[in-house]
């Protein structure tokens, strides 16, 4: 079972990814999205993003136990962090979208939501060493929460994939929103060029992943982590020793 | 259906690739592997690859029809041409390995085989942007058709794994030749590492792609090459026009 | 008024902090630090910091304001969300270190505590540009907490801090524990180079700006964040709208 | 004597190549251009690079020896292999001109043929190390047999210059096809700024390294390929043992 | 005493670059700026940089010691130099205007004089390791010593600014020249976001190096040069042996 | 004409370099190199290098004119002022090695003479871009004076080549000193790798600009200086107005 967090506490959003995410799987894998019960309602700023992490952990420590994990925010929060506590391999949205962009054309550009996200995808950009192959990053000034309720979205997302496709010269779109999810099927079809969705691009991969029986390292830095004593309101996060 | 392409003349090898490729796919996708018929009975070399290609591309080109592909030499050679003019995704075993390893630790290192190639390899890291995990590249210096031959050879491959751990302070390895995908399983379970193998990698992710509906842009790069018309011994490889 | 943060919860720490950062700046600057009141004991692993970063925000964003402030822990754990809502500039003790290290000489080796930190030490060396002047990043395997209790710590971080100069060839220290700040002085003298440590050099720099006038900009990605509920143990985090 | 192999089929072309190759040559130096008998007629996409190295590499290692060798395609195609195999040294007209303009300016764009090539040239700017030169790469549109038969062509060319010269700011240009080395001279007086053609670099290359005794290092990555059988159509291309 | 070397002869220029960096210091910390003997009477080239060189060095060699030191020209000409000679720490106003930017916003523009400079601008960009925060350098087109009685200068100048804040989407302003500094506050009221002066960074840096007791490494690349003679108009270079 | 400017002031080596440059050439093609007046007597520091400048562009703007410059001394002292006021191009003995190299292999290693100028050449292998390429920067330790007269210089020079190509795996060995030059032939035959020497390099690359009609770019960067007055004891620099 693959278990896909949506770092946000917005339980239409996360229906919303865990039907795209059923999608993306074959005959015989079981995915479930879930939200912590900790945490903003969206992510549009490093605030949340940070706000978000300890929730999100939550989730990929307890619970239903699952083979695989998918981080569902296209700023991989707390990524470096669930590897070192989860049960099994864990795969950001964004990190998964660029690596299936670069098998797929030889340039992409990210189409995400706010103008202040976008410093975050170029510093993952750069982490995930697709420098060369990103023609730039687009925000289409839509927050994240209004992308299903805006009757205008759907056509400033479509204005930005067109310029990125004609300005940018990009030959393949990658979506920067796990909120997008649904309308990459249609993009695709509309634009005539792959338009990758991160949540359907990680789900495969953590089931490729599972299916090769790898997992994320103990070795090194995504060994357990030591346990210790955690104070005050995060008291409850304390791993247990023996792991 | 998707068609492992072994891009040297060695049967023995294509049907070993071909078993590992099958374990690598869910229930409902089928795998063959092909040889050319024309090219190096080995890739050693910067001549070797560049003789194999034509024979590869016919591969792609030619016979039954596949969903998608998979080039199965570490130099993953002919890439580009590969992907101009296949019906489907391609993706190589390099790539796919080398980006499966950064799902699961900071930093891995290639075991392959003579150390004439390393330098291919090293440029594939650069390519792939993979540079800030690559720990090393090692040499076992065993020659591609002795992998199986040569009873010495396991225990070289095992040695320079360890030097990897210890010396280089890798969390990954990456086998760096498609001869060696049938040591995948007991090398992880020896060394207590992830050990990723191309084959299996590559199969993983080209499956992941058709279900996610992507294959390659048809924008740019990738583009269908212009038709024209090839001399001497190559003349059949002249594409037909409407494609 | 700079007020320096020491991002894990253990209070003896904090003053040795207090006292590292006095001794750093001129005649009429204040400095006090602080711990949170949740978080863990001590930043070993992603997680830890991970779990730091919103008892950080609170002391960020609450208490008694300051001019400045200073992330005291050299993962620099929440440093883009401190700068989006802190009312004055904010620096994290190994960006500083790291950019006094450059005036000081060609080279520099970072000393740290555990090996499993040296990875997000790296990858602060690749954000903060400093990659061609580091030739390392060393760990001394003494846990944070027993810096100041195992009477062999010293001796290791002696030992590391000579094997830097002569086996790396660096020119210079920086030490990567805000808990080795009361070491800089003795060790400068012992080892005959400059040893950066980062709570001071960081408080020096917060100083310069303020002295300057300068403050984060409050343009584009370091804007104050948009206004939105957080739900459930972090509802408290949600910003006044107005700032 | 230095041979120049245009790897394209088109014998005109080849003439006017060797045209300009001679007269880049000093006293007492001769150059024959050749193409070979097998292969596109001319390179316009990955797929046709591919398929023009064999017949470049049966120039390369048959009929009158040669002291050194030019690859005259601004792909350079085959390079690694040919120097491989050649008995003395090798230069590609596109890492000839790239490297040629760094002496002359600090900045060059390059002008080529198709858009589609365009991705090829970006690559070996990467693999040249010359990217802080590069300006840009830009395409006159015009396919590479058309060079000399559209009477449009030389228009389009001047005019992609004149726009590398005002709104890339480049002080150089480099020339990005060997069908435009006929142009060179007339570029030069008419923009003002130095033209590089790579036929003419590269042979001056090949000269230099000549004249200071210079040629391929054997060992390492460059040795002699390991011997063995070629199959099908492409047998012949097996190498003697002995070198 | 912190020495601030204007490397022109114009002392005009010197007198406000002492008035900027007085402001910049706290109590207790003396300044004083100096302009060498021989030289240009501005640094606008390649070859006025390297003729300003001889005449720096001789104030930081000769003259009143002093404890630190600040190069006063956005080319840092001579810094390598400097710091070998030098009794204290010597900082560059390019090297600190940049760094300091990067603690105040993820992206910044440098605004500087004559368009012939930017590439020595764009070069120490690439050395401070400051590329991904660097949008663009601007030129103005002012000469040197047109900034102060070019009555359309500011305005010029401010357009620029505008343009990085609108076009380049930076969110902090690096002034690229020390006859600047004097517009850096009004600037920054004007603008709304942080205008770094180099001078003011470069002098705030060495005061809290020196607060911290750092200074040069006498370990490897800046330890004392080889005493030797000098010929000529030189003659007199020549430093004495036991330093 | 080819003028070899050596930078300092050591008569018996000038002469020295001239030999090789004078076997580096073809008929018809002259060379003469010369010493600056003024300066040091040889180049071990960043101090001797800044010094070495005002002679060196003494030589380039003085004297009888020359179609192109080679400037010898492997930290290429002030090549980019000799590129704004030179009458032809001008091409550096570093930059001439580094990129002579990458024709012969994929990897070299620089030997050099004191350890203190490895810095230097390291920024220069950045600058030229090909970081790649090179795999090390080794010192003999042998003063520059006593190359020609220590008895044991040939033997650690020998030493540190055999080091670059067993440990380091370098395929090519760049001589990194203009002292060097005469031993380029002897060590090539010794080591059996190709011995690349920057002086034989840089003539050969300035003679294949002068047959190619190339010189450097007056648009741009290079473009003559502004004309201005210079002060003390280097007023005789001031050039004349119209160029």
């Amino acid at each position: 079972m693959i278990k896909v967090v949506n770092p946000n506490t917005t339980e239409s959003m996360t229906r919303s990814i865990e039907a795209s995410a059923r999608r993306a799987v074959g005959p015989g894998t079981s995915v479930i999205a879930v939200s912590p019960a900790m945490g903003p309602v969206s992510i549009e700023s490093h605030y949340d993003e940070a706000l978000s992490v300890p929730g999100l952990l939550t989730e990929i420590t307890g619970g239903a136990s699952a083979d695989g994990y998918v981080i569902a925010c296209f700023g991989d929060p707390g990524l470096d962090a669930a590897r070192e506590v989860a049960s099994g391999p864990v795969v950001g949205i964004a990190e998964a979208a660029m690596r299936a962009a670069t098998y797929l054309g030889r340039s992409f550009t990210v189409v995400t939501t706010l103008a202040r996200t976008t410093g975050r995808a170029q510093e993952l950009v750069d982490r995930y060493g697709v420098r060369p192959y990103c023609r730039n990053v687009r925000a289409c000034d839509v927050p994240v929460l209004e992308l299903e309720t805006d009757p205008g979205a759907r056509g400033r997302i479509v204005a930005e994939c067109r310029a990125a496709l004609e300005t940018d010269g990009a030959e393949v779109i990658v979506l920067g929103c796990a909120g997008m999810a649904d309308l990459c099927t249609a993009l695709t079809a509309e634009l005539g060029v792959p338009v990758v969705d991160g949540v359907a691009a990680a789900v495969a991969a953590v089931e490729g992943l599972l299916r090769l029986g790898l997992g994320t390292s103990r070795s090194g830095e995504y060994a357990p982590p030591p346990s210790k004593p955690y104070q005050g309101a995060l008291a409850h996060f304390g791993l247990a020793d023996p792991r």
